[in-house]
């Protein structure tokens, strides 16, 4: 097992990564207010491995409650966020109950802004389950719901308590949502870490093996690059949006087709491709490099062309992006490979014509 | 015009209290992010008011949006939540925009957890227009919706920039709401604030008939009281807990008869006289001081006894509390007037006859 630090001062946790450390629930136990628990899964993870994450906690006492969410990114929203609620409330959960959440992106985007709600706040945990989760959406305390008009706009920064990362779980990871959470470990190397990149080209095939000592490599590497940038920026006021790399495309591609038609790490991959085609315009990028990530994430199984929504539709569901500022869009683009920048003042054509070179 | 300030670091934020204030939109300004405001009020104070507010910051060049939701303590909840939610996407709203709650405890409460909420934090600011947001819940960052197993269990603690108490407002108050707020301007007095409480039983009349001078000074004691509670202890880890004098029993009758058919103050009063009864009952209070807190509700205008749930509906009810820890009920009590103090292991019989006592 390998331990990280999320630096958050009175708000830091750790991150414990390793395989079966489902089976290991005296690493949650330090972190309990009370030896009371309930865990939130959805219909897809809960049959594969709440048991055995209930039965190790109550045979140390815990009491466990259990909430199931239907499965999926088309239910990140209020109807089943108030299901948690529900089940707390019926419960007579308290504020000093931790709420524990196992599953991908979606059960701890909304796990966790459940407990950040719930009575103003009670104590939080997750315990990812997807490769996309392991390395980004379960570190750094964003929470969110879905909006029709827009993806994460009902949320909370809310810091867990613990990350619990099994890498044994990734074993029975549909190879899909294996190769969306390779889009995020891949915006790591694009953003901030060249020297990852380039491990990544060399080692990619392993990781598509899952091969366990590759992937927890890549999700430590990953996660020790999140909780640098958290620690910098906790609330997003600089730095941190660069971890947004292809995400305003990307949430556009998402809301467009309708919530959970395409992977969050998919449409990560497609709209790294805009920002990539966009910053090469910008004469940023050469044609080289552009296509050195087009290769990774086609290696990966990844989309590298988006939907036909129109160019107009796509600047009109990216105007709703939470980086917009004054009216202007913010991008995060690529200065070279391995630097990000947040960029304000594209040339219309030039976005235009990034985002029509992709639109298969 | 007085001017207090709630001392919490980084947050902190000053309480502008005077006559006319509506009238000074330049006291608003500095404290926006941009220039761009959304005021959420309701179709009582909305028609008295928007239009004062709204025109004077578009006088200095403020853009200004405005949602207006339906008044009253049922509607409280997710779906009217919502309605700000939908308004602020659809007018595209960014996260450096705004947030103006203009109105009573109800839209304080919602304006904050959806400024709270709306891509994960915008700014927001109090102008309360009832005694009761003026003195107490648009201090201290407390927002929250209701769900109908308990009252303000789904929220968050988020501080406002600015709170703008206009005390000319008042004079269109409703006889009952005004008692509502003295309730909890009685509730300082009682918990830790005895010179005030006398000063209370002298000059209630004074307050009763509005006089501008009397109010401005209970006005400002009330929220000289609660920023230095609020300062101490941001999160009700401890000593805060002690503003909810009165609220256990309150929230159960509030729930109890279904939202809004007594008002917030109301129940107060009954769950003050509740608490009194059961410190009687423990030696912690004479018959003498029970009947200086009664009578000064009475003179008030305030109800001294609950509704008829049955002993077992309010205790079934009470048990939702938020200051419930491991099971047991934690109830602030009074160890004299003027000292408030948390208590947990009242006994059943005790209780259920403090309740009894009050039940009409």
């Amino acid at each position: 097992m390998r331990t990280l630090n999320v630096a958050l001062g009175a708000r830091a946790y750790p991150i414990h990564i390793g395989g079966s450390l489902l089976d290991r629930p005296e690493l949650i136990l330090p972190h309990l207010k009370t030896r009371r628990v309930v865990i939130v899964t959805n219909d897809v993870v809960g049959p594969l491995y709440l048991e055995r994450l209930q039965s190790g906690l109550k045979a140390l006492d815990v009491g466990v409650g259990t909430v199931v969410l239907p499965d999926g990114e088309c239910h990140k929203d209020w109807q089943t966020l108030n299901l948690i609620f529900d089940a707390l409330l019926g419960d007579r959960c308290e504020r000093s109950t931790t709420l524990i959440a196992l599953g991908g992106g979606v059960v701890g985007d909304m796990g966790g802004f459940a407990a950040a709600c719930y009575q103003r706040g009670m104590p939080f945990i997750q315990v990812p389950t997807t490769l996309l989760a392991q390395v980004d959406s379960s570190v750094g305390g964003k929470t969110a719901i879905n909006h029709p008009l827009g993806k994460n706009m009902i949320g909370a920064f809310y810091q867990p308590r613990l990350v619990l990362a099994d890498t044994s779980v990734l074993n029975t990871l549909p190879p899909r949502e294996l190769a969306a959470g390779l889009a995020e470990v891949i915006k790591y190397g694009l953003i901030r870490d060249p020297e990852f990149l380039e491990w990544l080209e060399i080692n990619l095939d392993r990781l598509l093996e899952r091969e366990p000592e590759a992937l927890a490599f890549a999700i430590e590497r990953s996660c020790s690059n999140k909780a640098e940038v958290v620690a910098a920026d906790e609330t997003e006021q600089g730095e941190r949006a660069l971890l947004n790399l292809g995400h305003t495309f990307g949430h556009a591609i998402e809301a467009g087709l309708g919530y959970g038609v395409c992977l969050h790490g998919e449409a990560v991959a497609i709209g790294t491709m805009m920002a990539a085609e966009l910053s090469l315009r910008l004469g940023w990028l050469s044609a080289t490099e552009l296509a050195r990530i087009e290769s990774l994430f086609r290696r990966a199984g990844l989309p590298v062309t988006g939907p036909k929504l129109g160019v107009e539709r796509y600047l009109d569901l990216m105007s709703h992006d939470k980086k917009v500022e004054a009216g202007r869009l913010r991008l995060v683009l690529l200065r070279g490979l391995g630097k990000a920048v947040i960029h304000a003042d594209s040339p219309a054509a030039d976005l235009a014509a990034a985002i029509e070179a992709r639109c298969a």
